[in-house]
């Protein structure tokens, strides 16, 4: 990799960094330059503008969190594992922080109403395509007799990114309530009592 | 009521509005004194600092959604018609839109998360008064026969906040899918299986 790119890699990690913690309103340039020690010039090198920036750092944030669903939907072949990984996936992501500062679609679904509508449209895609990714486990996982009759696919994927991105917002608000843990532990019982060939928890 | 106490509760409603959908660091003075017609003289008389305006806008947001909340639980007498009726709530805030926005809670939790620690603090206690008031609730229907033992009421009161929330967050960044619609139904079949004294609709 040519150093001028190595640089504008750099610039966009850490300005996904900056962008999910701050959003795209309270996230200057002059904070962009700080963390990367590069001048203004420097960075409008690699980029035309704070919104073109913004974008480049939201697909990284985006990249990364998506390669740990897809990894989660690859780790096991029946649906309900599958829901449970991702479910999995998602406190993970929260624990490690490759992006710290929560869900990247969820804070560009809050702070980007009217400053960046590009990105706007962006975020609004990134969660068609999450919801769209869950409900196809589901109808795959009915269309094998995994999961049983009756359940809604789009409303199970409706019920999940809720539970999850809500219990996060609680979270991020009051650390150490606990609150994702218990929507967590929630989610994995209505994952698993939607299991057609398995014996429900009440029965086990 | 005296014209200066007047405006000073204009300017609130208006920055309530504001702050609630373009965020604290996204709403500018200058975006107040648009949509008061006032000069910035006129503001500070009645402010002494944006920070001392946005709490105040906060607080005023969160009355009227408290109040909605309050009247839903005296509406009924069964803790389970009591939490149905606060889902009910939830839901008609986004319809009517008397803070236009979403939710200031989450709102709030989202933006200030450096900006403004005071702002911060009080969206905190906000949250747990709500989480509180929620868990009261099943605590009594417990007590009274009306919830089945074994319902954990904390954990009630988060799932119902994660999903509203989370609800609400996915409309708003996806208008007209129905996500906060989903939500809510899949809340109120939840709801009336923990009641201890009624049919549940498996039985109905």
């Amino acid at each position: 990799m040519r150093k001028g790119e190595r640089t504008k890699e750099q610039i966009i990690r850490q300005a996904a960094v900056l962008f999910n913690r701050k959003g795209y309103a309270g996230a200057a340039i002059s904070d962009v330059m700080a963390a990367t020690g590069l001048e203004k010039g420097g960075i409008y090198r690699h980029f035309d503008s704070k919104d073109q920036l913004a974008l480049a750092a939201f697909e990284h944030a985006l990249e990364l969190v998506n390669g740990r669903y897809l990894a989660a939907i690859r780790s096991s072949r029946h649906a309900v594992d599958r829901l449970t990984s991702i479910v999995e996936a998602f406190s993970q992501l929260q624990r490690e922080v490759p992006i710290p500062g929560g869900c990247p679609i969820m804070n560009t679904a809050i702070d980007s109403d009217d400053g960046h509508p590009r990105l706007r449209a962006r975020a609004q895609q990134a969660l068609a395509d999450w919801h769209r990714m869950l409900t196809n486990v589901v109808q795959r996982g009915l269309a094998r007799g995994e999961i049983r009759p009756g359940v809604e696919p789009a409303t199970v994927a409706t019920r999940m990114i809720a539970q999850m991105e809500g219990g996060l917002m609680m979270d991020r608000l009051l650390a150490g309530a606990g609150h994702l843990e218990r929507t967590t532990q929630g989610l994995r019982r209505w994952i698993e009592e939607m299991a057609a060939d398995r014996k429900s928890p009440a029965e086990a």
